[in-house]
């Protein structure tokens, strides 16, 4: 398996070919040939051959891939076969939707604490977990064996979420906050950014009116 | 200009670069160097070089680009240098946040408005924007010369929204239900996904790991 070598844009369609491969698989489809799953997934099936065959050989010629055994190397590859332990930072509207989000301790993400530094929040139970002051986070994030952290604060305040976070011991950060962030080197940040989404379909919506 | 041909990868790191580029100007920076904007948007300098050519020749040898000239050429290009109207289609948790977020408006969005079928959420006021029944939406959406829909419902509903509002008269989509949508080929559509970002974290935690 060549998975250090994996580029980030490959990574970026995994989370695609997972979705529909699982949405397959739930159809109770076994086999699926890269044509039909580059059709599903609006790519193209040299570009799928190309992405898949990180994770082995498993294309069989004039077959196609078997799904299940597809998204268990891909998981396994990405290291997404097991719960990951997180905590959030910023429990503002956003912070709450993620907290209810069930999408996201499906992927195998499960948010085990909540932070925030207004005191009209701390103490509110979502989802069961209680939010708590951003203070104690030093002490709960080894005791629950977090290992990513959330940021969902302004953007002014994500800095200093993100110093908190790392200085408690998390291992990665997904930040939700427009703000770009200073992290140590070994610290892997991804920045969840849809407005590149409201861009692209501004865009497209043009060139649909420029074609008429 | 040749926005036409600009690449859907270049789209996805133009809303970086307007980003970066917008926190610079309110800093009072007015001229940055390829190099120094390439390092606070994490790609490297060929890159944005490459990017930004599809806007016209704005880099000055020996000086680096005007931020202000470059973000409102950036901005007219995608057609964002105005104000989109939207329609939102499910009113849970995440379409809540959506209608309070602070960020979609300021990038030109505005949610005018937003339907549900749940009787306990029509009626619901927020931000000033009453939820409606779904069935009103093609009465509305002419009215309010809504142009792009946003989806927030279950996945299992999608599509059931995405017809309504196609039929009802939008130009294009944003969806963050996790299902992939079947729309007429002038219609665009983007898929607000994250899951990738969660992926990509528990990749690179492991790579690190596997470096220590």
């Amino acid at each position: 398996m060549k998975s250090k070598r994996i580029p980030k844009a490959t990574i970026g369609r995994l989370a695609v070919y997972v979705q529909v491969l699982e949405s397959l698989r739930r159809d109770r489809v076994e086999v699926v040939s890269s044509e039909k799953l580059a059709q599903a997934c609006s790519v193209n099936s040299s570009q799928i051959r190309k992405d898949l065959a990180y994770f082995g050989e498993f294309g069989v010629r004039g077959v196609g891939y078997y799904i299940q055994e597809l998204i268990t190397s891909i998981k396994r590859s990405l290291g997404i076969d097991r719960v990951w332990n997180c905590a959030l930072v910023g429990v503002g509207n956003l912070g709450r939707a993620l907290m209810k989000h069930r999408d996201i301790p499906r992927k195998g993400f499960v948010i085990k604490a909540a932070f925030d530094c207004d005191p009209d929040r701390i103490g509110l139970v979502i989802k069961g977990i209680e939010v708590m002051c951003l203070s104690r986070i030093k002490e709960v994030v080894p005791s629950l064996d977090v290992e990513v952290g959330f940021i969902s604060t302004p953007p002014e305040r994500a800095q200093r979420a993100a110093n908190f976070l790392i200085e408690a011991g998390v291992r990665g950060i997904v930040t939700f906050a427009p703000a770009r962030l200073e992290v140590p080197a070994n610290i892997p940040v991804e920045y969840v950014d849809f407005s590149h989404h409201l861009y692209a379909v501004a865009f497209y919506i043009n060139q649909e009116a420029n074609k008429a």
